[in-house]
């Protein structure tokens, strides 16, 4: 496989075509960024971690059954992905009280949901990724009713396999966001990443925030965070 | 009927206890208020204004076999209506693009929607009256999902008849919102007020706002539009 030119660049990855054009070329950086860009912080080591734990959790639900965009890791900080046109909606699915759903409903950050929630914001830097109800999904043609309805029920079983898989190391998955991407065909899968960028990951015992808050609310340096969680999952050390 | 104690003082409204307790009494005041309480104003003749048109409207929507908490208008600035306990949900149906939904979706003021979109925001002033999707509503126990259905139903309905009755008058519908309530029997009707308050209305040749948008954004005195619009509706005149 060969790398060629550069494709896109967002906050935290470059994405670089290659010799096949069905597979594109995904380069985790150094870079963290919060309260929609910002905060802006180059922080080593990051990257690594980012990719790491992305690709263990995309073995780990391709395991499960759940399919992604995810080929293969090739490097430390690189992986390989189909290339998929991206839905712009993040799907958020929420199984505890944190961040912006706390003062949407005025509850304590920490309390458990009498059932998941699965939100779409609508993946627009300028207009600061609103959320967005069912019937604004429609009026912007941004996926039909039954697509709706497929990303909810994969948002829904990938915290089945994530919520227990982090159970089983101590973890609580708080809330996490997902995207998804259409193949050339039309299939939905997944895509982007999953790893402490996406995810809100609390130590089960202390509740000690071991994701990108850690950053957001200057919590301390986030590599420590995202290391632990690489480590209970079994990945490399690398801070 | 007997004016009793005070139950409860609103932005715009005062609703009094009476002889009957299943009947309250409602004075509308010469407030208005806006950008959730921040911007606040006594302008004369704006509650005979809205007490006129809500009357009206409410009147209107009997007719058409939509019932509300609406028994009669007294005085200028006086209606009883059956006592309630109100959902704290304000449902907010659009037929055009304004507002808040210009800036959620990118799409410019005045352009019409697919379909008439219905939300719910939390009525909640210290939260902000946050959007909420369904499953935030049953997360807060605030309406069944049969109940938000029902209110999604009447609010349609309610959109159908108004539209239809400010066509005939040359002022085009822009967007509502809407309250309910429950009786002590558990149904649930139309409550709260429809005035230029709680309505957008345009000159539907000059696109001329005829509704509060002309306080919350200087564009001149409000009880001008009211006035235009109780007029039209065949009111009588007060300014």
């Amino acid at each position: 496989m060969e790398k060629r030119e550069l494709l896109y660049e967002g906050k935290a990855k470059r994405i670089y075509a290659t010799d096949d054009q069905n597979v594109v070329w995904a380069e985790y950086k150094d870079f963290a960024t919060a309260l929609n860009g910002e905060k802006k912080e180059e922080i080593a080591g990051k990257g690594v971690l980012t990719n790491g734990i992305t690709s263990l959790l995309f073995l780990k639900l391709h395991e499960a059954g759940i399919p992604s965009h995810f080929i293969k890791q090739i490097s430390d900080t690189e992986q390989l992905i189909k290339k998929v046109t991206i839905i712009p909606l993040e799907v958020v699915t929420r199984n505890i009280v944190a961040g912006s759903l706390s003062k949407r409903l005025g509850a304590e950050e920490g309390q458990p949901l009498k059932q998941p929630i699965v939100e779409f914001y609508y993946k627009d830097d300028a207009l600061g990724d609103p959320l967005l109800t069912e019937a604004h999904i429609q009026e912007l043609d941004l996926a039909t009713e039954e697509e709706v309805q497929l990303l909810k029920q994969k948002a829904l079983d990938v915290n089945t396999v994530l919520s227990s898989l982090f159970a089983e190391i101590g973890v609580r998955l708080i809330d996490f966001k997902l995207e998804f991407g259409k193949l050339a065909d039309g299939e939905i899968i997944l895509a982007d990443e999953i790893s402490p960028d996406t995810c809100r990951l609390w130590d089960a015992e202390t509740e000690e925030k071991l994701d990108k808050d850690i950053f957001r609310r200057n919590l301390g340096n986030l590599v420590n965070g995202y290391q632990t969680i690489y480590s209970k999952l079994g990945g490399r050390q690398y801070v």
